[in-house]
């Protein structure tokens, strides 16, 4: 699991105290049960849990051990996705909740408090809290927003946007392509733009990564959007966010590929194909063009259609419906 | 029906009287009736007939009063589209002389004569003939084109073009996305840059709306292309002319809707989707991911598929295919 | 077939004698066949062979007569696609091979050493080894780089860039649009940044095109990408590595044409079609909307549906499907 600073890309309003926090939540509180007062210094997930962060709990998690000295805060909607072990506030909103205490913590670039400082290098927007190594080189047009880490060798063409991201090293990524923007997170129940969820997590591109032009990558809502290494991406994919791709995957033009999905290594995705969210896709999979995933594939497998299936069954089909139609 | 000052966005190069478009059009004109020579200020549609304006008919509108102090000039194919109480020229090629009325009325960003100036404000080349609001935010590599307005607490994120919209408050558009750019209008018996209709219309943003990155939403050609409020739409989307989006909808990724559809309010949009042009999606209407929906759908369906269908219909059609095939 | 002055667009690092290419492959070639030794001062393909260059056979080709005068060096892994009377080296793994000539003899975006100088002319950079006609307009945050040749009366809006292109006269491309970016080829054997395989032809496209916003076209491999007269292309559209696009073509938005596919003239595809690679499609064909092209269609065909088929049989089979679903 990759680890980043977040505070590098989302500044930090306040410390609060889970106290403070507390006070915040009163009203929409139902259940609460705090162990111990401390300040909130960043926010986790089951997958790593941090000491000293407020982690929410949407569903059900095998969290067995907590660490007494860890310092965690739990809000969750249900009871018995928590144990009195735990610091825990139990809300009927957790999406309402998570966005009124993120607001509250963090800065990003769908609030108004959002701030960066821009130097206006070669043509491009460089911001000031960027790292860009020396033997990269950036186009023009580009903006590199702040926290963003950009290794050895890597070639960001012109038009790029790239915020809240750490590339790696040897990465090209071509032009007009976006890097880093808000995933589409959001309760069904209160639309608007001021009601996606906040997203402070980020892209992570590892070495040897290519992305074509007018891609879209979203960043991660808490933890990352990975690419793995040697990943080839054609242009007009769309990335949402939490997806993880492995090493050596080819996705060709006009992909999308929905939140949170993982892909092993060595996938083949056609062009034009769709893939849910939430799924696994095994390692050596091959997806046909245009198809639409809409559950998990095992490794291996070759498929086909929408909704996708073994390729040979997919065919099998299709030449059934050729006699048939004659 | 929302209106716009279209003088503000497209210039007049002249306020043509009827006499003088009639010799224009002297040698395409069939037959004519005019009974008051005036001066044309505006272009409208049978939806909005406005006084002084020219209105082309392309096809039988129920126009039944016309106020007689109105002055309106019709241009249609059909004499039984009129009637002798009306000022009107028919002509063989309706779309051949839209093309001729309107460039020689509007200057409009496809023509060469269109001129605007920017002063290139913090990043942004900013037209000294807009209007944003100092609450709202614009970031770097943007172009805010003639006649734009946007109001409050807006997020205008990076490498953004905005050109002939109105973006009402709170409205947060991602990055490298398109607003306001031209109408894939014309006819297909005349090819080429230089016969694309002119696209005088203009896009209408209401408050709360959210658009991702790298999306792109065309102008109507008359009137306007509307986005309800608290609409959200996700990445890569393509939104064609005179497209009316009612408030509360969700569009994700890498779906198209084509020119003219009317999506009601609460509509859930899957990704990939698309829709045909000239249709009406009902309210609470849900569809699916990758459906392709080529009629109108009633309020509160959901459907999936291409034909989008009822989506209990698609499941028990995929699960049949699914045993025949085994 | 459509010729360019390759260098203006890639220079050349060195004119290797084949003696000079014959060390550097040493260790990979199987065997050779040098006639005589010429410097090398271009690369070509079978469809026009050209004096003093490299040829890469891919695959078997009629290549009857070599005129004897004519310098070239043909590299290639079966012995039977060439005879005793070529200059000729036999090599493994010739995606491997090709990527160290090419890389060795020209510059491209995808490589470290490429090199382009920009001046910042009314908004946009501006290669310093371009020529844009006085007439054509070039609007903000546009980048037009080396060897591009921009015609007369053309717009191009804003937020483009255009590389590795020649465009003819009265020429529209529309804002946040990538003409002449990477093509997506590689070897799947060895993925990776950099080992794509360096894409040295270009785009060209013919008078009175219009191309939408937000799209991408990719330049030919070794020849061009071309978009024929009067074509007209919507928003999003994806158009890969050596396509070549006829006359008075229509296509709407969200479609992509995979590498290598030949569209016919007056052929009209709809919004969100997928066509594959390699395939042809003959004059005057018209794709239905989401459909997905798999092998070539003949001339004047109207097709439908995935894999697309002919359109009565499609609609056939959907009137049957909804029968039996009912």
């Amino acid at each position: 699991m990759i680890d980043f600073n977040r505070e590098e890309f989302f500044p930090i309003k306040k410390n609060f105290l889970i106290s403070e926090l507390s006070n915040i939540l009163n009203k929409i509180t139902i259940k609460q049960n705090i162990l111990n007062d401390f300040k909130i210094q960043d926010i986790s997930t089951p997958l790593i849990l941090k000491n000293n962060s407020i982690v929410f709990l949407f569903s059900k998690h095998n969290i067995k051990i907590i660490n007494p000295r860890k310092n965690i805060l739990f809000i969750t909607t249900h009871e018995d996705f928590i144990n009195d072990q735990m610091n825990y506030i139990i809300v009927n909103d957790i999406n309402q909740t998570y966005n009124i205490i993120l607001n509250s913590i963090f800065c990003h670039d769908d609030s108004e408090d959002y701030h960066d400082e821009f130097e206006f290098i070669n043509g491009s927007h460089i911001s000031k809290f960027c790292y860009i190594d020396h033997e990269s080189k950036i186009g023009k047009n580009c903006l590199i927003g702040r926290g963003v880490r950009i290794g050895k060798n890597c070639i960001i063409k012109n038009n790029v946007v790239i915020k809240n991201s750490i590339i790696k090293e040897n990465v090209t990524i071509c032009d007009n392509t976006t890097i880093g923007s808000t995933g589409f997170g959001f309760s069904l129940k209160n639309l608007g733009s001021n009601n996606i969820n906040p997203q402070v997590g980020i892209v992570y591109i590892d070495n040897y990564v290519h992305i074509g032009s007018n891609c879209s990558i979203d960043r991660g809502k808490i933890d990352v959007t990975y690419i793995g290494k040697n990943t080839m991406i054609d242009n007009l994919v769309h990335i949402a966010h939490n997806v993880i791709i492995g090493n050596n995957v080819v996705i060709a033009g006009q992909t999308g590929i929905a939140g949170s999905t993982k892909l092993g290594d060595n996938v083949i995705v056609g062009g034009q194909v769709g893939i849910t969210g939430h799924i696994n896709v095994g390692n050596n999979v091959i997806i046909s063009a245009k198809s639409g995933v809409t559950k998990n594939i095992k490794e291996s497998s070759v498929v086909a259609g929408f909704p996708a299936i073994d390729i040979k069954l997919w065919k099998k089909k299709i030449i059934k419906e050729k006699y048939k139609n004659k």
